[in-house]
C-alpha cells in the first residue's frame, strides 16, 4: 500500500485508473471547495471515505501540503522497457523523452516529472538497478505528474539502442561539449539524457549518444542541479518544437 | 553565527570575503584531494582548523553532502535596495535580475540562486517582509552561489519603480498571459518577476510590470514549481542575450 497526499495527487490518480483506492481520509475542517471534486469522484466510484482529525492526518502525512486529504492506494504499476512501444504508438507528434541517470533524490525526481510533463515529454526513463525511491516523496512534488507521465525503469543501455533503431536520436547533456542545446535540432524524435550531479552521464550512455550537448552557463558559476538542467533542456526542445 | 557545509560553500565564502571564519571543522578520514584547497586558504588566512570525528560532524550538519568540512562563520550581511546602484555600476552588460515573491522554502531559494548565477543574473531580489530563511538551508543547495550572488530583500515595490526609472523593464511571469517568454525581447536591462506557487505575483507587482509573459506548457499539465519556472525564463533570457 502507498499513500497519496493532497488534492492534485489524488485527483490525478483517480483519473489515471492505475491504482486501487482503499480509503480516502478527509480531515475535519478541510476547505469544502478544495475537496469537493475528490469527494464527488469517490462517491461515484464507491471509494470509502473516512473523517479524521487534522492532527491524525498531519501525523500520517509526509508533507504539510495535503490540504486535508490523504488516500491509501495500491502501488502504481512499474513500467518496463517493453511498455515503450505502446506508449510511443499513442503519440501524434515526434516523441520527446528524458533519461535520468544517477538520480537518487526522490523529491528531485518528482519535480523533474512535473517539468517533463509540462514541457511535453511523453515518458521519463530512469537508469537504475535498484529502485529505492519512496513513492510518496516522488508523488508529492510532482503535483500529479507521477500519476500521469509514464516512468520507465531501465537497467542498461539496450532499450536505448532499441529506440535508436526506431529512429530516435539521443542527446547527452554534459559539461564542456562543443555544441550547445541551441545548436542542435531537437524537433525530431529525441531522448535527452542527463546525469546526476556527482558523476554525470556514465561512459555506457555517453558512448551511444548521437550528440553531446551543453547548457551554456556563466564562467565562474557552479554546475546546475539535475532537475534544473533538465528543465532548461526540456524547455529548449519545447521552444524549438513550438508544441504549445 | 552560521555554519557552512561542504567544499563548494566554504570555498565560495572564503573567496567572497563577506564572512568572518571562526573555525573550520575537518572530519577524520575526509578525502585529502577534496579538502586540500580549503586547508590551504585557511592556513593562508590564519583560520583555525579542528579535527573532529565523522560522527560529530554528521550530527552538526543539516545535510549529508558536507564531505567532511563544516565552517562556523559570521552571518552574511543582508543587502538592501540601497545597495543596488553599486551592484549595477559594476556591470559591463545589460543587467538581468530576478525577483521572487511568495517564496517560503529555503531549499528552493538556494537552488534558484544557483540557477540564476549560472544564467548570468547579477542579483536576486526577494520580496518578503519577514526574513525567516534558515541560511544553512539556503546555502547548501546553492552550491556556493549564496556567497557570490547578491541577494537583496525588498519590502514593497518602490525599489522596483526606482529601477524602472533607471531604464530597467519588469517582466512578470504569470499563467495565461498572451505573450510567451519567446515573444518578448529580454536582451535589455530586465527584471524577471516570478510569484510563489500558491498565489502567483501580487497585484502590487503585477500592476507595475512592463509586460506580462507566460511559459508555454502542455495543456493538461499542472503548473511548474517556482524554481523550475525561474530556470526556464532565466535560460530564455540567457539564450537571447548569447551571454556565454
Amino acid at each position: 500500500m502507498e499513500q497519496l497526499e493532497g488534492r492534485e495527487s489524488i485527483l490525478a490518480a483517480l483519473r489515471a485508473y492505475q491504482r486501487r483506492f482503499e480509503v480516502i481520509l478527509v480531515s475535519h475542517g478541510a476547505h469544502r471547495e478544495k475537496i469537493e471534486e475528490v469527494l464527488a469522484v469517490a462517491a461515484e466510484r464507491g471509494i470509502p471515505l473516512k473523517q479524521v482529525d487534522r492532527k491524525e492526518l498531519d501525523a500520517l502525512a509526509h508533507g504539510a501540503s495535503h490540504g486535508g486529504l490523504l488516500a491509501i492506494v495500491s502501488a502504481k504499476p512499474r513500467l518496463r522497457p517493453s511498455d515503450l512501444p505502446e506508449i510511443l504508438s499513442r503519440l501524434s507528434t515526434a516523441p520527446l523523452m528524458l533519461l535520468l541517470e544517477g538520480i537518487d533524490d526522490a523529491r528531485n525526481l518528482g519535480f523533474t516529472l512535473r517539468t517533463a510533463e509540462a514541457m511535453g515529454a511523453c515518458a521519463v526513463l530512469v537508469k537504475k538497478h535498484l529502485w529505492d525511491f519512496d513513492p510518496v516523496e516522488v508523488a508529492r512534488p510532482s503535483s500529479g505528474s507521477y500519476e500521469r507521465l509514464p516512468l520507465v525503469q531501465i537497467d542498461d543501455v539496450s532499450p536505448l539502442k532499441q529506440l535508436q533503431r526506431g529512429g530516435l536520436r539521443i542527446f547527452g547533456c554534459v559539461a564542456g561539449a562543443k555544441r550547445t542545446i541551441h545548436d542542435v535540432d531537437l524537433t525530431g524524435p529525441a531522448l535527452l539524457a542527463i546525469g546526476g550531479e556527482k558523476r554525470g552521464l556514465s561512459g555506457a550512455v555517453r558512448s551511444i549518444c548521437d550528440r553531446l550537448i551543453t547548457i551554456p552557463t556563466a564562467a565562474k558559476s557552479t554546475s546546475l542541479s539535475l532537475s534544473h538542467a533538465a528543465a532548461i533542456v526540456l524547455a529548449e526542445a519545447a521552444r524549438q518544437r513550438k508544441n504549445f
